[in-house]
């Protein structure tokens, strides 16, 4: 009896074979590896892992985006950085500007507004925007090869979580239609909330302070915050994700831990060319462990999946 | 054709027939109140609405027992407060030691280990410890009526929270076995965690720092950052719920708010005979509003469930 190969768009390799293994092992009731339904957990970076950091982290264009559209509403910025940047386009200056001017402009452009506000905001947004190179809807870059890998865990008994470090409204926002995760099981950055009555309704009211960072250390500590248990299942692409998946590997049963590494730049990126983030650190224990490394080039057929 | 009835240990009355007029509301496709699946979330409070409170909090009761196991490794707790009271079983000296005497006895007994070790103290407690006047484990006073709301709301395709101002990861150790709740359905006030490697080996450390308390308007803050989306049910029993009752109220369709209400002196406790927390703010808008209020004494055949 044959049975649909489920990662279809896997190159034959040691990474697509590593994950098929992985799922057979955990599944078979008879096997030593054998894992539970409820404990099948499985948690995925979103930003370089689910869907492309390039040329910006898809939440940074939706902010300058938004710094453009709001311009008319705030005739000081063409006068003062980081805003006046962003509206000349000009991105050395923006550059220089770091991670105060990021700040500045996440806390102008996803602050201020009601929870529900803002998931409107974040929707109509990808509703229009397109990608600057790809020339298609954010919404239709999800990773093919990772959809499937989605698609395989949960029809073997997994719930499946982002944990990133992208904003957790601004990712919910996609994160069902996109990868069929939904909104309760998205980990992500936040900034403070206040809760408060207007005229009698209540309303969530986003303020521009930052609540966590869910990078680096603060991925295992907001996995076992959000999850209260460890994952089995790993998935990253930098050095961001190394706490992660260090903390799914030491777990007492079998584990999965994979990095995608960007190495296509016709198709997608290659980070050796244009860098984005860091992997360096991750890669090296990866190589040490034996973690499950992905070359985009080399084991995916095909890089996005259709909308 | 007959069915079983869903809610056997609800007597006939307002409330039973609230809750079940409710959920045929939002599960008939074809009516005007019709919710799909992917929208029907509940929350529950926890102390109080799933289990006791009196006549301490559970937590507490944990939380002193641990002080006790504790106090030879800590021979200044002799003659220190609030330790020393809590030793000495001296409840008036303990009670006027207030908010800050509980937060250090609560830093000194939930912090300083793993998660993994904080778990297991917690269920190796749970697996000896009795109710001082039921003389049953804790974990067999889960409240039956409630339990068949819960599971009367999951097999109506419902997603059922437990949102509480108690510990979260105490609250994980029973939930799932008491409440057929899951970890990562479970939210709750929470301390700082710090992740650290020791001698190669990943640890989530708990510190004796809080970093939030799930209580009042913090209830629909914490929903919105770990569900994300508006329940359309919820269930508490004190003016700590009276925000997630608002919060869930005020969502655009048909919702259900339900307050219980301690009135049965001889099942369980009476509140306007023994007080605990406060029940004013809430009951006032409920009665304005038309939230579904439980009188334990006249609603429920039954208490508790069987372990």
């Amino acid at each position: 009896m044959s049975t649909p190969d489920p990662l279809p768009s896997w190159n034959e390799g040691d990474p697509k074979h590593a994950i098929l293994a992985f799922v057979d092992a955990v599944t078979d009731e008879a096997g030593p590896d054998h894992v539970p339904p409820a404990e099948r957990l499985a948690v995925f970076d979103n930003d370089g892992t689910l869907w492309p950091e390039q040329p910006l982290y898809i939440q940074l264009a939706f902010a300058l985006d938004r710094v453009r559209q709001l311009a008319g509403d705030h005739p000081e910025w063409k006068t003062t950085q980081p805003f006046q940047a962003v509206l000349e386009g000009d991105l050395a200056t923006l550059g220089a500007a770091g991670l105060a001017g990021i700040q500045q402009i996440v806390g102008a452009t996803h602050a201020g507004m009601t929870s529900v506000e803002f998931d409107k905001i974040a929707r109509d947004w990808f509703a229009g925007a397109e990608h600057p190179r790809f020339h298609r809807p954010y919404t239709a870059l999800a990773y093919r090869p990772m959809i499937e890998v989605l698609e395989h865990l949960r029809a073997n008994g997994f719930k499946t979580y982002a944990v990133s470090g992208g904003g957790i409204e601004f990712m919910r926002a996609i994160s069902d239609r996109m990868y069929g995760i939904p909104p309760d099981q998205v980990i992500g950055s936040s900034g403070k909330v206040r809760y408060e009555l207007r005229g009698g309704t209540p309303v969530l009211v986003r303020l521009p302070e930052i609540d966590f960072i869910d990078d680096k250390d603060g991925k295992p500590v907001a996995i076992q915050k959000f999850i209260g248990q460890r994952p089995i299942a790993a998935f990253g692409n930098s050095d961001g994700d190394q706490q992660m998946l260090q903390w799914t590997a030491a777990g007492p049963g079998r584990s999965l831990a994979v990095l995608v590494d960007h190495t296509d730049a016709d198709r997608e990126f290659d980070y050796r060319v244009s860098p984005m983030g860091t992997l360096k650190l991750a890669l090296d224990e990866a190589n040490e462990r034996g973690w499950t490394v992905v070359s985009m080039k080399d084991d995916w057929k095909e890089i996005f999946a259709t909308d």
